[in-house]
């Protein structure tokens, strides 16, 4: 059975995601539907760009995602489809498939990108307020289905992507980056990936807020409750955390906050 | 397979949903649940019939509805089983249906209304606390497996409707309404449809908590973040707006609040 | 098809459920997969513990329950998956399956533990702070495939169990237990089970917080609204509530308060 994976801000309280998985049975009976979240924060595409991403490395080949955070919709904004290597995904061009476009363009995927663009495959009546009813979901219910993608749309190479920072190197020879994520339990996500740090394991010290962690620890259990840790998080991006605590109210920093990381120096040296 | 849908004011984080759909799997196990809403507000049975009146359309032929708001369960309150055209609805006898069933007989479909009265459908052992559980899910499981609506009680011809209120004549020409809903967004939408005011435009005037909103817009990004819009919402109702806001916060207003939808004047013409 | 139920505190907002679902469909893609709860409360395992106890009753043989609600995650506590009788259960070995395996012990089930120790079951990249993607969830995956339980790890009998606190004998003849949960509603449900009350009834006194209940209630509409109520819950468990009403906050007490259930006396009966 073909899986769809639903993302959006449109919250559980109102039935709106409810309605696009009627939407969906309706056109592809057999299909299974899988709830990414619906509690990304209103309007937030960076929120759910990176949610997407975190999540869908690990569905299987045919997945298909619908993702709508879409402050744009009813506008001229294009509704978009596109299949990334082996999966699709449907919603809106507003560069909340930026993060999956970039992963895919380093992994040399084969990308096609479709603006959707033939109403014969949406619902009768396209509100201006809710495409992801209207439009998104019985897209990728066609998909489930097998129709092809390029018979809904036509094909376009400028998708918009979002400006996202990259980590930057600094002087010392270790990394700046920056928090572009909080999550439920207030750990702070960073940009710097595993790839940028490891060469600088063990001997390193993360700077955050004032604060000063020397080395990273392997996982939460590893310290007593309450104390400030950094580690690599569960997409192999470095996480700063609190043990049973919440960094992000510790520390009072969210979302743009610097985080830099470099080789340790004696001198500097301090446990947190 | 036959879709079941679930609507409750159960929240998420005691597992009540869940067991929901385990005691339907374990009954009729093809079947697909959807989630509509568990966070309907506790007890609030208009909210339940809005929420379930906006989703339900969307579904397929077949589709069952169980719907959970119950203040009076465990009391005489009647448990009922109905199709409205084609669709099951499966729930308590106290107003939650009002919105589906007034539908179904605008649209002269078929309706049947049958009291669940027959235990021999029900759980072994019946609390009096959580019927969902123990009376409804089983029923919409036997529906699921094709035992007719008939078997499983009696015909009735009076469930209980809520007296919900409906939009006003007013003088001038227009309408007044009510504010009759706040979504997750903060968006107020109204008991106003399309089929109200669509006769007064372009050219008309939204009063609302002492503003004054001069004409719809189509959709949230045709006016910049801050301003405060009137527009179709997703079921053709009027809705008033602060694009990427909160207009419940922004006007102090809630449910029941009055709006009137009138010819505009041009003495009185002005923006918001 | 085989369900697999999933319960833990990732919460709804950054998609780790979702991640849960990729990987068991891509492993085992005929599987209904049912949330029971993202909410417990962080690091919770008695809530986790209670949330899984109450609504695994309710499933189908076969069915299979991946809990995680894991503070020492990447620690060396151990991964284990368990057959209960006729069910699976998948998570750390921390106390979360207490009350499950007390349940299995009671009702003279077979019960198997295994201690999941071959690597080749799980993802081939295993991260420090998310097995229930990495071990948890493709474990549950080769269980709904048919793979023995035996094949995935060793045998152990020594799984760690909570200290859970049990009703205890006061003088009176009644009995002294704890409250132990409090609902999305406010209602306070206790360790005293309906086995330990009905001996009393109906002529009994529950104290709680310096007020005295005068016998239960059958349900919430045998009382005016803003009305003190003592009722079986959904599991025959003792709960005290206030009708419409939200009993944690109107007793401003919480988790671990007594409750006493004592058989009436004259002189100290008064209602609430």
């Amino acid at each position: 059975m073909t899986v769809i994976a639903l993302l959006t801000d449109f919250g559980v309280q109102d039935g709106y995601a409810g309605i696009m998985k009627g939407v969906i049975w309706k056109i592809a009976p057999a299909t299974q539907i899988a709830d990414l979240s619906h509690a990304v924060p209103p309007q937030d595409v960076l929120r759910g760009a990176l949610a997407l991403s975190r999540t869908a490395p690990y569905f299987s080949a045919g997945a298909i995602f619908v993702a709508v955070v879409d402050p744009g919709v009813g506008t001229a904004r294009r509704p978009l489809a596109m299949r990334l290597g082996k999966n699709y995904f449907v919603g809106p061009d507003n560069g909340l498939f930026t993060l999956v476009i970039e992963r895919a363009k380093a992994a040399k995927d084969d990308i096609r990108v479709i603006h959707l663009d033939r109403r014969e495959y949406w619902l009768p009546e396209i509100s201006h307020v809710f495409h992801g009813r209207d439009i998104f979901s019985p897209v990728a219910a066609h998909l489930a289905n097998g129709l092809p993608l390029e018979a809904m749309g036509t094909e376009i190479d400028d998708p918009i992507l979002l400006d996202i920072p990259h980590p930057q190197r600094i002087p010392s020879g270790g990394w700046r980056g920056q928090v572009w994520e909080v999550d439920y339990f207030g750990n702070l996500s960073t940009n710097l990936q595993r790839l940028h740090i490891q060469g600088l394991e063990p001997n390193l010290t993360v700077h955050i807020a004032g604060r000063h962690l020397d080395g990273l620890v392997n996982t939460f259990g590893d310290r007593p409750p309450g104390t400030l840790i950094a580690l690599y998080g569960t997409s192999d991006d470095l996480v700063i955390s609190v043990v049973n605590g919440n960094a992000a109210q510790s520390l009072g920093v969210g979302i743009g906050e610097y985080v830099e990381v470099e080789p340790s120096q004696p001198g500097t040296r301090m446990s947190s």
